[in-house]
């Protein structure tokens, strides 16, 4: 018994001796686990949580920490800023933030109980400033709370759904809000009583003859240790970028994106697999947060991007997420960001994005950068027309984003892929219902087996249409809902 | 024992009594089906086909024939017709065609094989004529063989790989090839003694305790049958196109398209469905055969697509395919054909394309069509002024399809999604080895299954990229190769 692979359970059978028989294992700590642990705890469960890392955090802990809050008419933040959020614009706006796949039935539960869900993190001990950023921001690590973290604003989400800021940073300075976010959700998880191991590999789960789960084995100390969940085992153990076999198998549009895997370092789709393993289908796996940092400078949203033809593709004003989804759906890998004297800046170093041409006329960056002659001198000919009128009857960009790009020097700033930052993490995962019940092709469920975060496909589940702080929010708030469905489950699978 | 759900296999424990037992079980009797069953005979297994419908031919009864073959110096027509074509050339164009995960060694197989492949189709009965159709045509019902069936000749496979036509069609007159091809294989089967159920149902799969798989539950008369199956399981059951739930997770992207799913009628993925149930890793799953039949007539080829911004987006000369995968990635779901006086034909009835507009000046037709003032205009003078040097610098479109589209009066078509024909198929499926052995997502062997045809992931695996005859080739080729590899498994799973 020492080959143990993710993919192939094994049976009690095979048990030699419980080292542990707990109600609830749950597996990772990062943010869908904490909060699935507290969520198991809260309910009288004995929870114990198996961690591959040396501390918590997992990918949680590289973010910026906005989760997407919003609807019964407003958070406090939200309210303390103006702005009242109504339950159906913010469930409409997350539905089409899902996509074409939405799922109607998680939405529904988390637009309702946003501002409850608010609450609860507050009372784990995340503290939120009463303040409001506007405009173009992106985790400015201020320690101000609520941004525009998606497409709110931008067509065609802006016809569908009254916009509204949604993303709620913790008060931070200085550093990623994401880990003092699970930080602080992984104290209070230990402080209510939940035993955490750390170093502790989850190698297989561990099946009863009727195909139930009934625990998992880990490594510890280089020794496979074999639980007993009896009420249920949780999967938080993250998503996939990090396997380049499932990557290349499930995404393989990121063979010609530059290696920018966003990961605590853990995320080798160990949980999904395991999942898959036990019949559990796998939905969305195409699916990534994949984002091109065109701002800040919040300016740059005023140039135009276009494709390798020389031709525009999308509303610049857009999410990066949105953005960056479009540009990976051009012909070739080069994309320029086209701005003039009056809105350039220095791009972040971060971003990686480079001076490509710089000209007197568009005419000479054209020539430069290699486009077809007459090709992008047209397209910025026809935008400065529409944009002199406050028009984009093209891809509907903002007015206020608008300007003609009429004040020389030009440039092209190279928004490449393989060149610029494009970090992306995937958001396919275990199909679930919404108590993080893991379910087959078939709709049925996998007794004793349940996701969260990453390892589930959940809110999230659509790169084109993703907003920032989706990704958290689902992780903290369906966290809460599998621990606390898989400790409410009876040890006979009932 | 009466509530079988697909991705829910029995235990052998659970059988009542085999009613069969058998080397080999083959679920389903289209071309992959007939194809495994011969293939398994051929090595000396006692094989049984089990086939919901109440007749041979699946979805491959629906296609037009043509089966993707070369390399080997050419195949005997591809010879008579003056076309060598190198092994090298037909292995790198099939990479091409397999998108960003091609399959390296189902490839090499494959292309090394191929005129083997044109002998043992013949073999069967099958007949070709040694004639070619040059030009663009789809399945014309003349009975001549040879086609241009993919984007050979087109940007940037022709840079990549030496153009050769390789659609090999069967020598039929008047009907679908598809229905003749798979008549002949079915007949060949059947001839080699293999025992034909129609009208039965594949419910689950039956295990051993130790997850191997030992044969299926099938229902015929309204009773399960269990059928035990000591080499192995060969699901050969189709794709999953008539699967809402299934669509709906795996390709919403489909939720934009008139309901045009190419099925022969049983195409609800439940051979999939029995592979996930017992820990098979499906990839792919969003991946589609989708076509946009712009031509006959093949004049229409000169013309160009416009998206709702009035701007090309892909070279018109691609395969059919290719150009209707880009349509779907344009904003909005309206695509415009442009045509003018000399090249214009009435579209055939099929393909559903209406005028949208006629005028006596590019200016008419953007208004008439509502596109953004000036776009339209300029994209048609940018491609005049190229085309007339014979040029496409934009998107590469080859010189002999290149003309100005300035003999008024011009038009613009309505190749609308949810309007046009936009008919489509699925290329997702159970991950295997050439052999046909389904693996789970760490690679490892289900023991005792097997999948080919769109129940598996095979060789055409990207939309995008896809070529008439990859999906028979590969239903036949690998077809075959699962049969031999299952005949020549021990029952007890070495």
């Amino acid at each position: 018994m020492t080959n143990f692979s993710p993919s192939r359970p094994i049976s009690t059978d095979d048990v030699p001796a419980w080292d542990w028989e707990i109600d609830v294992a749950v597996i990772g700590f990062g943010s869908a686990g904490a909060c699935a642990a507290i969520g198991a705890r809260a309910a009288g469960a004995d929870v114990h949580i198996f961690e591959v890392a040396s501390g918590s955090g997992g990918t949680s802990a590289m973010a910026g920490g906005d989760i997407y809050l919003g609807g019964n008419g407003g958070t406090p933040v939200q309210r303390a800023n103006g702005f009242e959020d109504q339950t159906d614009d913010f469930y409409q706006y997350m539905l089409l933030a899902g996509g074409d796949d939405a799922d109607p039935d998680r939405t529904r539960i988390y637009a309702d109980a946003a501002l409850d869900h608010y609450d609860w993190l507050v009372e784990q001990g995340v503290t939120y400033r009463m303040t409001h950023l506007p405009g173009k921001v992106q985790a400015p690590g201020t320690g101000d709370c609520l941004i525009w973290s998606g497409n709110e604003d931008a067509w065609p989400y802006r016809e569908e759904a009254k916009p509204c800021p949604r993303g709620h940073l913790p008060e931070v300075v200085g550093e990623m809000g994401g880990r003092y976010l699970v930080d602080t959700l992984a104290a209070s998880a230990e402080e209510k009583g939940c035993v955490v191991h750390y170093d502790a590999r989850a190698l297989t789960l561990i099946t009863n003859a009727d195909r139930t789960v009934a625990g998992i084995v880990v490594r510890i100390d280089g020794a496979p240790r074999f639980v007993r969940a009896q009420k249920g085992v949780i999967l938080c153990a993250g998503g996939f970028v990090l396997n380049e076999d499932m990557m290349r198998q499930y995404a393989p549009q990121t063979t010609k994106l530059a290696a920018d895997a966003l990961s605590g370092g853990h995320d080798d789709g160990s949980g999904i697999r395991m999942g898959i393993g036990v019949g559990a289908a796998a939905i969305h796996m195409e699916e990534l947060f994949l984002t091109l940092p065109i701002y800040p400078p919040a300016s740059h949203v005023k140039g135009i991007l276009v494709n390798e033809a020389g031709q525009r593709f999308t509303n610049e004003d857009a999410y990066p997420g949105r953005v960056a989804v479009h540009c990976t759906r051009q012909p070739g890998k080069q994309i320029f960001l086209l701005v003039d004297d009056e809105i350039f800046e220095q791009p972040t170093e971060f971003s990686r994005i480079e001076i490509a041409a710089v000209g007197e006329t568009w005419d000479e960056v054209e020539s430069e950068i290699g486009v077809p002659e007459g090709s992008l001198v047209n397209t910025v000919r026809i935008h400065n027309q529409f944009a002199a009128k406050g028009e984009d009857p093209l891809f509907h960009k903002t007015e206020k984003w608008l300007k003609p790009l009429d004040k020389p020097p030009f440039a092209a700033l190279a928004c490449h892929m393989g060149e610029a930052f494009y970090p992306y993490f995937t958001l396919g995962g275990l199909r679930t219902r919404p108590s993080g019940e893991v379910l087959t092709v078939d709709g049925e469920v996998v007794q004793g087996l349940y996701a969260a975060g990453r390892t589930a496909c959940g809110l999230p589940r659509s790169g084109e249409n993703y907003s920032s702080g989706m990704s958290l929010g689902d992780c903290t708030f369906f966290g809460r809902m599998a621990g606390g469905a898989a400790a409410a489950r009876s040890a006979d699978g009932a």
